[in-house]
């Protein structure tokens, strides 16, 4: 090891070929819109919101190549065996979580219908509703308070489905503290509040990020949030094995949510998964079975018919009989015109959302003022169902019908208020009832009004501080204007064809549902498993496609909306198809902090101390003797491996270079994940400032490199296809030229008008 | 271009440092037991048997990107609209075959058991039933021997199911004319004639094939059996398109053979797919669904009642209700033992056939012989299935019954004779008939002798030189001894609950399947389909699941141990676990053949024409001026390439290196795909073997390397992920020192007793 180290400062690699790289840069300008100014008015506070990237490369290191050599068949048997258990463990988990949620909140929204419901009958008689109005809105806005209290002051990141955190936590970014303990309970009980308070939202979209956090929280045997190590499943700490378990978490609550075992599995596989294993998927389905038979098991017995497992999942749609509901081939041309609808009213939830979150952005970002906005959104729901309770003259027979709190108000005795049925319930059971009333149970005005409340109701919902889904208000939506669309037909044909609007309240459901959030193959499995008949699988693709087409044109999807609009760095599929004129030069972060194989702890700690570049990985270089000038690339080490060198001290004084370093064992890294502490905490004295520290057995020898030449979809392919966070752009000679980050990749987006280039936010 | 290039033949890198790499070898040598002599007696004509390696990487030259960059987003808006049509096509077409298949089955398999019932019936009276044994056998026979004549003289390629080739297709090894249109005839054919014949066969597998076929030639827009080429669909002429399209081809197959549009695309990817698309997954879906509905829609017309669409597959379980037939959870340790049943007799059954491969392997590898041996096995199914039926003395009410073909025989008026609804039957409703007709239709002795026989006749069919499926004899063999393990439950127990042995059937069914095949998530997604009822998911996942991990303590699943009775460079998910101390170095093929960016002619020529190496790719390097030292990697081009270059002649007098070359378009190499003429049939003269050709423009610029130090999971990973052919593994300054191929990978795998190595074929 006869190197001769000079004192100079870090090398940054790329200063020498300055010239030629910003040359390129203004030739690229002329070509491209590049940076132009982003439509979306960022303000600072998104703008410096930290994520961080996470690493599904394992960075193979001597350590890490050392304890996988010694893993033999029997070791990793018993590796294999703890995956399963943990994914039986998160199946259970999650099922119990959600069977939980269903209990409490089928109580407590019983309890308060009825208290509402003997309130209104008592002064129907002697007059006097407005006393009932004022009651249900009390009710509903203190229960929100509470909700809307514990998401803005205890844990913000629990706020709303959770649906994009999952996205972007699958797809290689993690927002802080999404998968904490202290998440879940916040969510868990402001779900609870948010549907109890009558406000319109589902409780299923939070069980996909519930059975996230519980997925990493088992996975890695400990938690942050209670301060405790179990000391089991250590193997399993480091981001690409925690990011599998977390599918099966999202996977196992879309189970839960809606008996969809293989949705959940396909709506895990179209957000995270970049390299399709066959172990590792029918790990994530034997969780989803798991939980939804968990779940199944336990409300079978809550509801006294112990082992007839009729309740799949928290929604369930009924049952759609082929010989009562069947379609014919004729009317899918209709399926398809209500894709289109459903698009086109999707699009504009979307856009009023949007408009409304820029609002808030700017607007609403202190915590009294979120609970304020939720509590005003809770008395605003109740009065307008209440004012369309009072007006609505629909008054169907109580008998035969299945309603749970049949409201008389003004009706006849023996009728009920059919506009009730669809506002003072649960919004499950209203879109169970749109699904499966008998025709006539609902007249069109009662539904078109329906249809045209609860459209903006849900809209102002979506993006409050409470912790809530957009699924079951979008399949509230749709299925109300699909019967309205059901019964318009059979007006205008007067055919028997069109016996059943229970079946255009489907697919308005899943237009409208399609139309707002914009997954294809996941939903419409979802959604088949859902209706328990395979049958109807082709008229719902049909339907979400259109709707997705639709809707796309105009704007994007609702989850996507609020990933841009945090300014996520979030890979798409692919890179933008016109992007083949675009090199890893051009895309690459260049000049590149590098180290040396053999370097100087002070040089060391004065670059992870730099804030102004923060940078997680750093190639190692072989530099010349004697000269500055940097040489090949030899490997790659990350940010948390050097703190974890320094705080061990792993370094001897220069003198002694040949003196044996103290041993490390991949344990120690373990440890630290995935909080690695922070520069500022490690004391580094002076004298040891001059000592040296050999990284050649740390650092990762082999990383993944790209030729500078490789064009923009080459590099983006390899980069997700591995799940890198880092991938080190060298030139022919090997010598580093620059580093591609997941930030450099994701700000060119295909716009109207060609590339564009976005800004993100910091990772 | 002043490089001065003697006239030297081509460099073989690695040469310098062989002594290295062979003491790397030797030190290996001690640790590992490398080249361990195979179990299996490989035969000479196995092993010379060629495949061609499919590349999915897109071989990115200039004339590549150059079209690439032409692609606005109008343009790739038409390739994206192009190719939902062909997945479309994929669908109908599909669809179609499977249809005809049925309903020419249908004809010709009633009209056999009419003529053969009429002629019993006589007999029974007068006596003398050997003449319908004679009869019987003779028509079997005859049917299949011209089954077996088409398959054994016509395309060998046709027999069986077809799964193991389209899963090499799908993983990257192309087998010679497995997607030809003259396949597609003969399969369909060759499967029509196998049924209606009696064998134990089932018609489910072969749609895969042909699904497959079907893609493959609409996506190309030609034909060259037909020897048609209609100038469509020209941009997808490339390995990576055209597998994207057989993916949805064979998802189309599975949708129409199980009615699973779900279970289809699950199957492409568990199958194909190492790098999962959004888009691509949902046009497979589209694909599926389209083929399921097309065989639904055209089948319920034939069958009168239009538009009820109640035919989604080939074979439907029927329905399975769940107040019925539902389970409770104290049954599953029950299914459990069943699911372990089944991977024991899956395991004899694998075994049984692998010897009898072996023997066929020896023996029988004249086409006629194999005639011989189907016609020797029809004879042999009819001769067994009458003495059964014959022997049988299990009468049942005809009454209330469904059965088909009821043979009397010697039963009273009124009965017949239950043995035949077992072996008198086409074996899809043999199945259909053990899941669903009454408790008590059957005994156990017939059933447990049905069981017995039938096991050994579907073992010895299953190899057969005729074209049929293994899925419904494993399903029929499975609900025989499910159905019989019901029966006994219910003698053990005398409780209510095991009153439907139907559900056992069904479970046994699932068992000797997932025992036989080792299928795990798409088969179940298949089974929960074709029954049309989620609550049955879970029981169907422990069963397979169980049957999977104790088949494979015994030995492999029937499709991979044909595949490796072939020899056949397969990649498996994953590198085996324990080969984390093997690297780049160790497992690569060198010395490696490289040409230099401006070759003679005659070099290359040289290189291509030599028989004995026979490479594909060649890694294309920088020499150093005056030396015959190789320098660093500059590219990578293919044969195919090299081919098109010299039989276009784009290469220059040596005098006159400046001029331009011919131009090339990409069109040129898209004609020749994929049946690039041999280098024998390019005559280059002896003055243009002295000119040089400038391979810069047509090679690929950016070739993915590897370090040699990088460990063969990580390699192992690279390649699969993205599908390549050719890895180039380089050194520290970026110099090629070998190259790791698709053969490189496969031949390692984990044994008994740690890692062996295979002996593959050619590729």
């Amino acid at each position: 090891m006869g190197l001769e180290l000079t004192p100079s400062s870090f090398l940054r690699i790329g200063q020498l070929s300055n010239v030629d790289l910003n040359e390129d840069v203004h030739e690229l300008e002329t070509e491209l819109p590049r940076q132009r100014p982003n439509e979306i008015p960022h303000n600072e506070k998104l703008l410096s919101l930290k994520y961080e990237s996470l690493d599904y490369d394992n960075s193979e290191n001597q350590l890490f190549l050392e304890e996988e050599r010694r893993i033999n068949h029997t070791a990793f048997r018993t590796v294999e065996i703890k995956r399963w258990v943990i994914c039986a463990m998160i199946g259970i988990l999650t099922g119990l979580v959600a069977c939980f949620i269903d209990i409490v909140v089928e109580n407590l929204a019983g309890l308060k219908y009825r208290v509402v419901k003997g309130n209104i009958d008592k002064f129907t008689e002697k007059g006097g509703l407005s006393f009932s109005l004022l009651l249900w809105a009390t009710l509903n806005a203190s229960v929100v308070m509470v909700g809307s209290v514990i998401v803005a002051f205890i844990e913000p990141v629990a706020a709303g489905s959770g649906i994009p955190q999952i996205k972007c936590y699958l797809n290689g970014v993690k927002i802080p503290h999404v998968v904490r303990l202290k998440t879940l309970v916040i969510k868990v009980c402001g779900v609870i509040l948010s549907v109890v308070g009558g406000l319109a939202v589902g409780k299923e979209g939070p069980m996909i990020h519930s059975g996230a956090v519980i997925a990493a929280g088992i996975s890695q045997g400990r938690s942050t949030s209670l301060k405790r190590d179990f000391k089991i499943f250590e193997y399993f700490r480091r981001d690409t094995e925690k990011r599998d378990f977390v599918s099966a978490g999202a996977a196992a609550g879309v189970s839960a949510a809606f008996g969809a075992p293989v949705g959940g599995v396909l709506f895990s596989l179209e957000e995270g998964a970049s390299f399709w294993n066959q172990f590792l998927t029918w790990r994530i389905f034997f969780a989803s079975m798991i939980s939804t038979f968990t779940l199944n098991s336990v409300l079978s017995v809550y509801h006294g018919n112990a082992w007839d497992l009729s309740s799949p999942g928290l929604i369930n749609f009924g049952r759609f009989d082929n010989e009562k509901m069947g379609y014919t081939i004729q009317e899918i041309p209709i399926f398809i015109f209500m894709g289109v609808v459903g698009g086109i009213l999707g699009a504009l939830f979307n856009a009023l959302n949007y408009w409304l979150t820029m609002f808030r952005i700017r607007y609403i970002h202190r915590p009294c003022l979120q609970v304020v906005e939720a509590m005003l959104v809770a008395a605003v729901t109740a009065t307008v169902g209440f004012v369309m309770i009072y007006c609505s003259r629909d008054c169907q027979p109580i008998q035969g019908s299945t309603v749970a709190y049949p409201l008389q108000l003004f009706c006849a005795d023996g009728e009920y208020n059919s506009m009730a049925t669809a506002f003072f319930n649960t919004p499950e059971k209203s879109v169970v009832n749109l699904f499966h009333d008998a025709p006539g149970s609902y007249n069109p005005m009662t539904l078109g009004m329906f249809t045209l409340m609860y459209f903006f109701l849900a809209c102002w919902t979506y993006g409050l501080t409470v912790s809530a889904g957009v699924f079951i208000p979008s399949l509230l939506i749709g299925a109300a204007w699909g019967r309205l669309f059901g019964i318009s037909l059979s007006y205008l044909t007067k055919g028997p064809i069109w016996a059943d609007p229970g079946k255009y309240a489907l697919m308005g459901a899943a237009a409208q549902l399609g139309g707002i959030v914009r997954m294809t193959l996941s939903l419409t499995v979802i959604m088949m498993e859902a209706t328990g008949n395979v049958t109807y699988g082709f008229p719902i693709m049909l339907v979400l496609m259109t709707a997705k087409i639709v809707g796309d044109y105009f704007v994007e999807g609702l989850y996507d909306m609020h990933i841009q609009l945090q300014s996520v760095p979030f890979l798409h599929w692919e890179a933008p198809v016109t992007s083949h004129s675009l090199t890893a030069r051009e895309v690459m972060s260049a000049p590149v902090t590098c180290l040396r194989r053999i370097e100087r702890v002070g040089t060391v700690v004065d670059i992870l101390s730099d804030t102004s570049s923060n940078h997680n990985g750093f190639p190692v270089v072989e530099s010349n003797p004697g000269t500055t000038q940097v040489a090949g690339l030899r490997g790659l080490i990350l940010r948390s491996q050097l703190i974890v060198l320094l705080k061990h001290k792993v370094f001897v004084e220069r003198a002694n270079l040949s003196l044996v370093q103290r041993r490390l064992k991949l344990k120690d890294f373990r440890d630290a994940y995935p909080r690695f502490p922070p520069i500022q905490s490690i004391h580094v004295s002076q004298d040891e400032r001059e000592c040296m520290i050999d990284l050649s057995e740390f650092m990762n020898p082999s990383p993944y490199t790209v030729p500078q030449e490789a064009s923009l979809p080459r590099v983006f392919k390899l980069f997700r296809a591995l799940g890198l966070r880092h991938l080190v752009v060298v030139n022919n000679r090997n010598e580093v030229v620059g580093m591609v980050t997941r930030k450099d990749l994701a700000r060119y987006r295909l716009g109207k008008e060609g590339l564009e280039e976005l800004s993100l936010a910091q990772t």
